[in-house]
């Protein structure tokens, strides 16, 4: 078995999709932030107010599932029809589910996983001066439909 | 206490920091990629050829410090002086470790973690076709230094 | 009525148009940029040299309509198959007009709207020391075509 | 008089500010967003809302911000240590402040312009499904201090 | 003859692509980094070792592709589906080949060749410390299919 | 001898520069696009009209330079305080030429040889029509000042 984003030289290199077909595809991807009780209260006594950790978290996360393929070298550029980003406070922290549509020749799981690590690391940001010992976990795809390798649902 | 990124109205805002002192500052962060031993031997087996997943990933890395500013909404751009991103296969998977310097007013915790994340998603992309349960995690700061707000050293 | 950008639950999302059929939208925006006579006369004795403000600015919005999915947060990436910018003097000063193409999902009001608004800005970055008091005004769609709602003309 | 960005030969150029003094910059812009009753009480409704059409705007301003340099060809990248955007509903639909700072060379009237032009383009983004004729309108300088052309107030 | 880039009213445009049918196309672009050769030994001996000037430059390559309709003020943005980058050692220094496909409206020559271009510039930065006076040379398209204008194979 | 863009253990970084002086650094580059004598006339008789391959191609390296540190991986972001870039038609075709400044703790030459690359390729995008088998050639650094390093004047 062989890493397809190298040739047999073991070049890197943007894999030919030409002769792909043009299929709707869809990836959910999932994590967390994991922070301290009285970080969680903080974010939660600021949903009251106009602005919210949650909400920016959000917006940077549906920006950044567009800028994945000037992010991830091998990875093709190709319109999305649809971003969605859901944060919600847990008993860790912030749990994050994006979602991601597009139809065209290659999957949009690395799109779903950039806009979860943007979203996390924008939480990150904005709460960092109360909790220097956070972590960001748990990253990984749950679900994925379309394309030759069909569907993918994690066992959670 | 309250979140520096949001005015006392609420509105989020990027901190004024026209008045902080231009000092040398440096941040460490880590993060850890999780796979399958059969992955993690597909990796080693690359290393023997000219691409290599891990050094892929590690420029990515590095690219991806360099656009924090422009994925993370309240942070401010700054000239870095140092990027250096690891990246070495442990019995987990794949261990990163970026560091980050600057000379200015704010400090380059946003940039080390940034650097890991992309590092991260690349390495899940080069490797995604043969293990789609991995998991990117443990993304964290481990040092610190330089500012007002001074040292900080992770335990681990 | 409630706002498409908005889930029901009040999220902010890029809407889902993977169901929405692939048609030629055209969209046209208008724009001006009001300034004191002799800095339209600065502008127009500049005409007969080799650079010209106009110029630089026509090229800027063409770009600028590239970077829309960029820089609205909630707008879809998509191919754009013709930009033109269309600059001229008239007695407020400079009248700017942007049509964009495209073949695709969703229309280009946006694009074609960012298209003046970034000429708009060059204009006035090339000429903002000789006038500290333009404004930039007027900014608004004046026909659209393609895609489910249809034509619209706007009345001038 | 002449235009600075243009060399005696004609050429267009970003200034050389190499000699120019380092001093605190500040700028301050404002514009509207001229819409329907209707729509800016469905915007209102929304305000009590997780999501907001003024958040977004505020966020894809103070983003918009840190992209002036990328958009204006003849502007000089600079740091910024402070950016802010105001929005709020009046009587004739958003009007949108912003307030930026650098210690630098040049000023940042192009960065506050930019961060108002975006954010204006945000908000009509996400209303333009209700209302198609709004104009974005009124966009001008009202402060500027630092550096060696000093304060410049607008009469308002 | 004239040139498709200006309107008949001198006006530099987008060209209008939407009434052109969509194909497969391929470009594959060549250069020549022009070097020493103790440089060219001393890039031979980094291959040994895990990191190497040609594979980063082969990456910067591949990335740069992405980016061709942001730096080309008149170029379609389109989605790619493939993109290689070769670089090897010869007894001038480095020679560069690039390929992209699409499958779209318009060629892929100037993301063929900004690949090369990049590259070369990439190999230039991580050597220039040893060599001042390198060259970067004979960038040209050596293959061109699909579209109208038909396939064409340069003299080589 | 080694590359400094390498670690001891064969790691590529963005080199550490925290410690270097803040001075004035200069680069001059050069290069050449090799066209045939009708494409020559062909640009020649498009100066006399608004339009105009040369200032399209200039604005495009002037906003080349500015993007440097996102395309060439290990290059250190920096403010520029002058871009300037000429381009003149001679026998062979366009001759180009870039300056750019800086007050930075690294050289500008990577930011000079973009700008001269990036006019290349937009002189070449805009006249390929015409002929399929120009060159980009000659791109090399004619002059650099400031830094540990000194002056360089290339011998020409």
């Amino acid at each position: 078995m062989s890493l397809t984003h190298f040739t047999p030289e073991g070049d890197a290199h943007m894999v030919d999709v030409t002769d792909k077909s043009v299929t709707t595809r869809t990836a959910i991807a999932r994590g967390q932030v994991v922070m301290a009780q009285h970080v969680i209260d903080l974010i939660k006594s600021g949903q009251a107010k106009k602005g919210d950790v949650l909400s920016v978290a959000q917006l940077a996360g549906i920006m950044g599932a567009k800028r994945t393929a000037d992010l991830i070298p091998l990875c093709h550029p190709l319109p999305l029809s649809k971003v969605s980003v859901q944060l919600e406070l847990n008993d860790r922290g912030v749990a994050i589910e994006a979602t991601v549509k597009t139809t065209g020749q290659t999957g949009v799981e690395m799109e779903a996983l950039t806009a979860v690590n943007i979203a996390a690391l924008t939480v990150y940001d904005m709460v960092k001066a109360v909790q220097k010992d956070m972590q960001i976990t748990d990253i990984r795809l749950v679900f994925k439909d379309g394309g030759k390798s069909g569907r993918f649902a994690a066992e959670e």
